[in-house]
């Protein structure tokens, strides 16, 4: 059973993990993976999403922050932050290190971030195949009111991670820039996994920095609409709230509100101008989108197991039978 | 008082710790530090002699090790190790490698390697003057018996790290060649360093890849030949044995015995064709180095105090009163 599933970071991790839980060895999962928070940080290139889905596949993750490595040290952020070097706002942990230097050897070597992505991949063994949307850089930036001017008048782009870690969303904020994606393509295999695949799921992640980061890229949401298969979105808001994150401040700003209904009608429906045949959202929220199915059940992912029965709803709603 | 010293790692580290205390507030001193051990490792820059000499005198060495950070950890390296990353022999200490990345990230950045080292000096203060002999790649590498090659007739070049550090210079060496070094120009302040100083020295470092290797850079030899300072040597040969180090193996692979003699000659008289003009050895040892004044004194770097010791009878045989 061919499976593909747009995600982001921790909640699109630990729904794979669900998936995963409920395929076993029968899955053929593709993870189609965000990089528009990927970052050069002291040199190295971060790729916050696929590792969060590498390290939590591979069971490298620490489980209570949800990212970065287990048992993780952070001598050498103490040791940059000793230098005054910049950024101060960014922690690199020890164990993290050694993932971003193979990386960034590799893309200075001249490998694609995907090739780089399945060579970290044969330790980590993820049981999940991780693609990046692109090998181009199609990075999240944010335009806020510039923080370092007093008068408050002038506007400046960040990183999305600046905006994210640095100033936890809480300063004021105009839009998101996809800043290189325009000229970005996807990268091999993932236009094949969406046109190819018996099921199409979008993870419950950051409508707007995550899955609207993938959207981005030119031919994806066509793939999206031209696929045979079904494509079924879980809903990240649940009960007016994120699950976790920050999408509420995300989609304030491109005007969205933060519901299960609106994050629904944002995506729209294939049969109209959308993306989706199906929207599952959590059991106590109701919605209405138009053309697209919706369906409500658990959405917590407590855990693997309860995400496994949280993607059997998922795959049967696709007319599959996991 | 301007002392200039050419320094390796550990023992020129030393030796400078002794002289800094010997001089206090009145020292100006230069060390113009080898730099034929850098190597790219895993992307990074390292500069294991401007490190050590840096550490030791802004007091983060590791005293017992001699090299690397105190407290150190080594997680990024066991990651690595993990990937199966290339090298697997050369181990990056989690501290440690905050500094290479602010090094390497300034060197692509266009800095050289002298600016970037007072950058890194900003933090640690050490109270002397650090310069790289030059700014270009000068590196140190070893024509050995390829140790790949069961036939054991086929010879390669490996990078003095590798001869070094994986295999201890434990292999058939049949000579070192200083890549780069023909190209390589001083570094800026390097030979006004050596020309302008009160006394020049050659800390106790090996003669053949720390003073030697700093020797191959063009410019070097000949402003030692024509400073108007006095230039004292330090024999890092004790009782036939180097004090520290595998000198003897270095010393052996260029036809130079391991005795304080020998590389007295070695280094050679500036009155002849060489460049002391005093040769300094352990007082249990003789020789007898035509045209150089030997004086035999403790040469054992106990702790700065002996050393300082030492330092004040190497400037004082250089005509000044410390």
């Amino acid at each position: 059973m061919k499976v593909t599933v747009l995600v982001g970071g921790v909640g699109g991790a630990r729904f794979l993990q669900g998936l995963k839980t409920l395929l076993g060895d029968d899955g053929d999962i593709t993870a189609v993976v965000n990089v528009g928070d990927d970052v050069w940080m002291h040199g190295l290139r971060i790729c916050p999403d696929l590792d969060t889905c590498m390290y939590t596949l591979g069971g490298g993750i620490d489980t209570e922050r949800g990212w970065g490595r287990i048992a993780e040290t952070w001598h050498a952020r103490d040791e940059l932050a000793a230098y005054g070097a910049d950024p101060d706002w960014f922690g690199l942990g020890d164990r993290d290190i050694a993932t971003h230097l193979i990386r960034s050897r590799m893309l200075r070597t001249g490998y694609p971030l995907s090739a780089v992505t399945e060579a970290l991949c044969n330790r980590w063994k993820p049981g999940v195949r991780l693609l990046p949307v692109s090998d181009d850089r199609s990075e999240t930036h944010v335009v806020v009111t510039d923080p370092d001017d007093a008068s408050g008048e002038s506007r400046r782009a960040i990183h999305f991670q600046e905006w994210w870690v640095r100033y936890r969303a809480q300063i004021p904020t105009h839009s998101f820039a996809n800043i290189g994606a325009e000229q970005a393509t996807p990268a091999p295999g993932v236009l094949d996994a969406i046109e190819g695949a018996d099921a199409v799921i979008l993870a419950p992640s950051n409508p707007v920095v995550s899955v609207g980061a993938i959207l981005a890229v030119p031919g994806i949401r066509s793939a999206l609409r031209t696929t045979e298969a079904k494509v079924v979105g879980l809903s990240p808001v649940v009960g007016g709230k994120p699950l976790r994150g920050m999408a509420d401040e995300c989609l304030s700003v491109i005007g969205v509100d933060t519901s299960a209904e609106a994050v629904g009608k944002y995506y729209g429906a294939r049969s109209d101008t959308g993306i989706l045949d199906t929207w599952m959202i959590h059991s106590t929220d109701t919605a209405t989108v138009p053309g697209v199915d919706v369906i409500s059940v658990p959405l917590l992912m407590t855990d693997p197991k309860t995400t496994a029965e949280m993607a059997a709803v998922a795959l049967r709603s696709a007319g599959l039978t996991p």
